[in-house]
């Protein structure tokens, strides 16, 4: 019997795919909803991704269409070149879409669901947090009715891991950093899988060979859908693999326990060179009285990862 | 026969009197001026101070009075808790000061040195960086004239040390961040000694206790004007001594082999959560093109230091 509900908020994006099929295979998680936001690709596109990996995966859950602009700022421009024109590493997918998305808006299903089950649900946030921070706007006292709030977002710089955008910020959080600041300020308790972690993870080419070899359809999947994703990494950080990046965020609901984790508030840097950097103030750090981070609700960051317990677990859930 | 015609801007403070005196007993070093700066306390204050320290230990070079404010900002309140009322941990100063400041403004006194000197003098920066950024915007082709700049500044967080004014600030830069990001940015070449290293150099109390039992009337002095500061420490930190903060930037200048460095361009973060905040772009970095770095001369940060060695050259030219 599932043991979370859950919703997962996504640009999919290749990183995505590969954590929405984690979670779909796993009995610990009841999918309730999927929701979608600009990121990797403009909405539109991202949302046709999600309609046809729901509709691949054979999903019960809807999926609903969020925002396609950041909170206060013109979209960006996305990531063809990390995720491949089409989002989803060129994978050929069919001209029709058997299935139509839920017509609410993904922050109204959000607010909804919370409403339905108060205090059970997680949100995986893998995205830009344009949705979440929508979502709390329109009903702010879904903050105390989740169970958490888990996102693949930031960079702390804990273990070298800076920025993957510019030297400080990450790319889902540059995306929408008011949003962002908007959600890990808000009384929710979040946990945030950043570079610091998921750039640990790194799934290599005979990992992800072994996946395609012996995963069945689903790791023949998963092998062809992130060929091109591993080509950026190669090109780009002369990396033989790819990073874990969007599965941490699931794998962090169901095995807490594989994080190290600092806790203090965080907040995001909006504008300036510093634009879309996160800033955790840690419990017990030495500097005086800081108002920009005491009043706010301590978060969880994970600073460390049990790297090899995560790369089996995922494997195994395919392999098995 | 000294090697290094050196600059002394500062705003004393405890650390940097101990700076200074480590700077003016050293045969290395040929003093050409010291010029003062807002921050630990104002500007009157810490001239006084300066022209104290300048007549107690006997030396040539002129004083000059600098920034009373920042470049773009009203003056902050200083330091009172961690220098002392009078900024020189409580010391008892003669009521009238036995030698004048130089004429000129601090700003004027660098560009006509180091005009007088081309390429063979090094700024040594321990204070807010207000007087560099004046004497570039009144003479921008004195950067091309200087031997070096030695800067006690910034925080990097390379090995955890994290800002001590606010989560990611370093208090010299946050008293002027408009000036420092104007000095890092030049085409200088910078040296950043920032807490990284400055606060891995703990003297602790039996350190000082021994520079003031054999250290001769500057042991005697060191002792004293420290106690104050050391109490600080103790008070905020738990920690029985003191970081030795601005004699890094000196001893960078004499002993630079005693750094590991990191290269790259350095911004500051001007307003906003971060404010304050210094970022480097080290070479390398695996990071989409920057515009708010790339354009910018590389600068050199120390992220390493020999501990050991630092302490004992700093107590063996007392000791001697």
């Amino acid at each position: 019997m599932p043991r979370y509900k859950v919703i997962f908020d996504t640009d999919p994006g290749v990183d995505d795919a590969m954590a929405l099929r984690f979670l779909t295979r796993r009995p610990e998680f009841d999918l309730l909803a999927i929701t979608t936001v600009h990121g990797n690709l403009d909405v539109d596109t991202v949302t046709r991704n999600a309609l046809w990996l729901a509709d691949w995966m054979g999903l019960a859950a809807p999926v609903a269409r969020g925002a396609a602009t950041p909170l206060d700022r013109p979209a960006g421009t996305g990531a063809p070149h990390v995720h491949g024109a089409n989002g989803i590493g060129g994978l050929t997918l069919p001209q029709r879409m058997a299935r139509a998305p839920d017509p609410r808006p993904a922050w109204q299903v959000i607010v909804d669901l919370v409403r339905a089950y108060p205090g059970e649900i997680t949100l995986i946030a893998v995205g830009p947090l344009t949705n979440l921070a929508l979502a709390l706007r329109h009903d702010p006292a879904i903050a105390g009715l989740l169970a958490g709030v888990s996102i693949m977002g930031g960079a702390f710089g804990t273990r070298g891991h800076a920025g993957n955008m510019t030297p400080v910020a990450e790319a889902n959080i540059l995306a929408d950093p008011e949003a962002a600041d908007a959600v890990l300020t808000a009384a929710w308790p979040v946990t945030l899988l950043g570079l610091d972690v998921t750039q640990q993870v790194v799934m290599d080419a005979a990992y992800l060979d072994r996946l395609g070899a012996r995963g069945g359809t689903d790791g023949a999947f998963l092998r062809a859908v992130s060929r091109f994703y591993q080509d950026f990494h190669e090109r780009s950080r002369g990396l033989a693999g790819i990073f874990a990046h969007d599965s941490l965020a699931v794998i962090n609901v169901m095995a807490p326990g594989l994080f190290t984790r600092r806790h203090g508030p965080v907040r995001v840097v909006c504008g300036g060179v510093a634009d879309g950097q996160t800033i955790q103030k840690p419990r017990g750090a030495l500097c005086p009285p800081s108002p920009a981070w005491d009043p706010y609700p301590s978060q969880s960051v994970a600073v460390d990862v049990d790297t090899a317990a995560v790369l089996a677990l995922y494997a195994d859930t395919f392999l098995a």
